[in-house]
């Protein structure tokens, strides 16, 4: 969570565990808190706050403002987050996709400045977002397309979105993590360093994972064609040019995408963009959404 | 081809053989010859035409009017179609995929209507077009994203596309008749009487190509997901039914998109549809693009 002044500098920062399993109610008990304070700290009164955006892992609705997570929130499904803390400050309050609100960030003030279509991936479970000609893409019933679950292997995982061998029961963070366990080899972090070891169990493992980032990637290609697919989450803090290399092969070999223009770039702004996209969606800024 | 008048209705049609093989000037020539016979057909002269709407196999350039398509147009390929027909009938010409001007046909007055977003697939090769906030999708350098080559099941075979397995190589008309060949079992429409009659070795390869359209259907609503799935092609005449089943059940499997929201239809407009989406490029009709 951030106060996030108007010209899109961040005042104050905050992190609270999300613990969904504490139930809705503490959830926004907690919230309210943590918005609380940071104003305090900030030096701020609840009248100067122009609005609160917030991104919250989805499916989210976005019109009602409710959570319809019951995969990864199952404490919080149906909460309506907007009403209570709009009660609470008095202002207006927007509930997107937490990737949503990571994109608009980045295509502000980060690696999406200039390009459309834009697409996002990021995280340890997989999400992923689209601008198109500067605008959030929205689906049926004004909701987000949950690109991270995008088919890549038949004969994969199954998956809580309903499917086998997804994208994000492939090649998430999550996903490294348990077939590293499932395979005594450690934690994610561990995987990656054995693999740089070349221990065969752990290099074939990643490779895996990165010919499904090829295969996702040629999706996004084809069902998009963004001038610009931004990596985001954790692993691309070290890992961007093993993740990006998988990416960009698959580009160069797509015969009917044009050629060297759909270019490939590690998110900007860290954990930073998404509460710049959610500041942006209540100040609105011009020419973005 | 078709003269359309300003109300969307079809005056005269024509039907010609594309023949690539014949050469560029030589498909120019005949183009203009049947532009020509159907101006004289319709009682129009070219003063009275407002302009000309082209939809082409892809991938083509529609800022600069030229065919970029050396897989089933060669003998075309980097040739600028649209600078001939406007010196010829000296009016607006206007180049696009051949899936985008399908779409438009339908979203102004067949399945499409009053649906966004809206997808479109249909043909022998797969072709695909996606409407967003009442435009056609437009990816990198303005291209059309080729949604016929989403990868389905990286075991299938080589596309010229540059991957294997994608939707096209699995589940089109011709991969559908190229397997049926293989396996002895006549043309595309034998294969599907066979079917009927329970033969294994038909089901077999018709089961098969259903997956991959439930699986590209998954894709579809995870990348973009539409309100509506057009389905089209010279397949849905007689086995639209067979085919809405797969991708239904797909949808109905989506845990993670919103119930009852995603809809499939049959296309409505059959041939029409691009010549009628070529004329409304053209006539800018309000409300789409």
């Amino acid at each position: 969570m951030a106060t996030v002044g108007e010209s899109g500098e961040v005042v104050r920062e905050a992190t609270i565990p999300t613990e969904p399993e504490r139930g809705f109610a503490s959830g926004i008990s907690r919230i309210t808190a943590t918005v609380t304070r940071l104003l305090a700290d900030s030096g701020w009164s609840a009248g100067e706050l122009r609005g609160i955006g917030l991104g919250c892992a989805g499916p989210v609705d976005p019109a009602q403002g409710t959570i319809l997570n019951p995969h990864t929130l199952p404490g919080w499904m149906g909460g309506d987050i907007v009403t209570p803390l709009r009660r609470a400050f008095g202002c207006p309050v927007r509930l997107e996709n937490d990737a949503d609100m990571a994109l608009m960030g980045e295509c502000q003030a980060g690696a999406g400045r200039g390009f459309d279509p834009v697409v996002l991936t990021f995280g340890t479970g997989i999400g992923g977002a689209a601008l198109v000609r500067g605008q959030v893409l929205r689906g049926a019933a004004g909701e987000h397309p949950d690109m991270g679950h995008v088919p890549v292997d038949p004969r994969g995982p199954r998956c809580y979105c309903g499917t086998n061998g997804c994208f994000e029961s492939l090649a998430s963070g999550a996903a490294l993590a348990a077939a590293a366990a499932a395979h005594g080899l450690g934690d994610g972090r561990q995987l990656f360093a054995r693999a740089a070891r070349h221990e065969p169990a752990a290099e074939g493992i990643l490779r895996d994972a990165l010919s499904a980032v090829a295969r996702a990637t040629w999706t996004i290609v084809h069902a998009l064609l963004p001038e610009r697919l931004i990596l985001g989450g954790g692993m691309m803090d070290e890992h961007y040019e093993t993740f990006a290399a998988a990416a960009n092969e698959a580009i160069a070999g797509a015969t009917l995408a044009p050629k060297g223009r759909v270019t490939v770039a590690r998110a900007a702004l860290g954990n930073r963009a998404g509460v710049l996209g959610a500041a942006s969606a209540v100040l609105k800024r011009p020419g973005r959404e």
